[in-house]
């Protein structure tokens, strides 16, 4: 039996939007909201693709997304706009938010967009990309939906793992797209660990003595270590603060306790807060000289000479091109284990299995 | 004999600023630059103020350096500028980059500059810290001037230790202020090492096997790690990388292969990139309840819980604002070693020595 099933894309989009208006979606937005997950599936983002599908709809159940949302803008200038999301899925309040940063940029040479009153909305490179068909720089930040990590040298946990992507084009090359948690692990990562009965690497976490936790399955009792870890996370801290500070507090969002934890309260709004920035490289000098100066650089990077045992040199976001790529020629991956959670949810909302 | 000394700012600023008009500055850039180092110092970033007197000086009687550069304005849009630095002082740039940026996010809401030609320019925060003053938000991007950083799994050292700055304006509060390398350790600190005889911690450096790197006289055999170290330093490449390319591939400056190690070529230019932007949050909400709202989440982390024997938890800049306001009071503290530099420095140019 294997251990994963492939799906054809559009296949997957359209069981995923089936079931968001069955709950209660206009069709548009569902397909806009299933189109994004698919293709955070495609990309490798797994832990923000798919798997997301029966929380969102627990969520949306229980009343706790506004399933008819009014996105408002609710000032603009020239480089920057504010969101009011309406409580609506945060896929439809960062595409939104992406989209008017484009806009903008094309005009200002550059343009930040904040959100407030959004919610989880994937993976953070799914819109900083945004910005590469139109030749544009993207940058993406999220306060995360559940704080693991607490100040250095605490034991509260008041932050979260929160997330910044960045999204370069290249000419020749893929684009350069980096996308992670200001953790030296992301919690799904320790999730995934328990799943599979593994133990930690010494560095995810620690328990509230300080002392090194390596059982996933007591990960309840510890704290994630900030990027950095027990020597730099201090960094990893002062990054997930900022982060949180510029896509939450700036915009009127949920940062340090105001942080509903999605994972455990699914009917209070989360008053999630996301920031995404566009910038056009020509309002810098020539577009096509930088794509090709990018070019040049990943060519130097890549052909650097490797230390033992290292087959070779990755790019941020390269193995996610080849992935997206390998999903588009041979469909999308799902695990067995997501495919009878997937069965289930489609008998329970009556919609059509997977085939 | 102590092996500090204290001067009062004034004293310090204008014997900085006398040694610059004794290679060829003009008055005001002199005493824009000696201010600017003064208050690097004065804020604890040691290793990038009057410590870096000589080697401008020395980078200046080379002819590496202009002292008379035109900075100029290449294009600029609403939000966005772009200078060529002239092959200036770097601090000239990019205090006149940051005047720029935050004029136009008076306006615009938020404004991105980046500079070429240009040069080394202190620490990144005192740039981001122009924001304060406006009550805005500055971030600051460089790319370093020397490469000690290779990709990850790589030998060849093609990245610097990119720095990246952040300063949030808070209300009652100190500002928090972000400003660090993106590699574990700044090379600062292994040369702070070696100077006192001491080893470095594992982590910090590896050699061209892989292996750990104890020994600061060994440096030069070895490769720094990037944030995250061995066991996510991916990431701390991949921000090194972000970071570079921001600051310098978008603007035409240096970056790989491209950027000098003005450590040991003190004449050819080194095409410094860098980038400033400000962020008014009176485009984001009602900017006293931000400020406010900062308040309350300094708040938060400062009361968390504490690990076993963690006596206060700070916020990223807390201690250089406590040390600047000492600095004010007690006089800026110069180590006997860089006090003996100065003088020989002094008498070689023949200006005053400092007392």
């Amino acid at each position: 039996m294997p251990s994963t099933r492939r799906f054809d894309p559009a296949t997957l989009q359209t069981f995923v939007a089936r079931s968001f208006i069955r709950v209660g979606l206009p069709d548009a937005d569902a397909h806009t909201i299933a189109s994004l997950m698919v293709e955070a599936e495609m990309q490798g983002s797994d832990g923000h693709g798919i798997i997301r599908l029966l929380p969102y709809i627990t969520r949306i159940e229980s009343g706790g997304v506004n399933t008819r949302p009014r996105l408002r803008i609710t000032q603009e200038r020239a480089a920057t706009a504010h969101i009011d999301g309406d409580n609506g899925m945060g896929h439809l309040v960062m595409k939104r938010a992406a989209e008017i940063a484009i806009a903008k940029a094309k005009v200002s040479g550059m343009a930040w967009v904040g959100s407030q009153h959004s919610n989880h909305a994937g993976p953070a490179s799914i819109y900083a990309r945004m910005a590469l068909p139109e030749g544009m720089i993207g940058l993406y930040f999220a306060v995360g939906n559940a704080n693991h990590l607490p100040p250095w040298g605490g034991l509260d946990m008041l932050l979260s793992t929160n997330p910044i992507a960045v999204a370069i084009p290249a000419g020749n090359e893929p684009p350069i797209v980096l996308d992670m948690a200001t953790t030296v692990a992301a919690y799904g990562k320790v999730k995934a660990k328990a799943q599979r009965g593994e133990m930690m690497p010494e560095g995810w976490m620690i328990d509230r003595q300080g002392n090194a936790l390596l059982d996933p399955k007591r990960a309840a009792e510890g704290l994630l270590l900030p990027l950095g870890g027990a020597q730099a996370g201090y960094k990893g801290y002062g990054l997930a603060l900022m982060i949180g500070i510029l896509a939450g507090t700036l915009n009127g969002a949920a940062m340090g306790k105001a942080v509903i934890d999605f994972n455990v309260d699914t009917v209070t709004p989360t008053n999630t807060g996301q920031a995404v920035a566009m910038i056009d490289p020509a309002a810098f000098g020539d577009p096509q000289a930088f794509r090709d100066n990018v070019d040049t650089l990943i060519n130097e990077l890549r052909n650097s000479e490797r230390l033992p045992g290292v087959e070779r040199i990755w790019m941020p976001g390269e193995q996610s091109f080849y992935k997206r790529i390998d999903c588009a020629a041979n469909g999308v991956p799902l695990s067995a284990a997501l495919c009878d959670v997937l069965d289930t949810l489609a008998d329970r909302l009556g919609v059509a299995r997977l085939v």
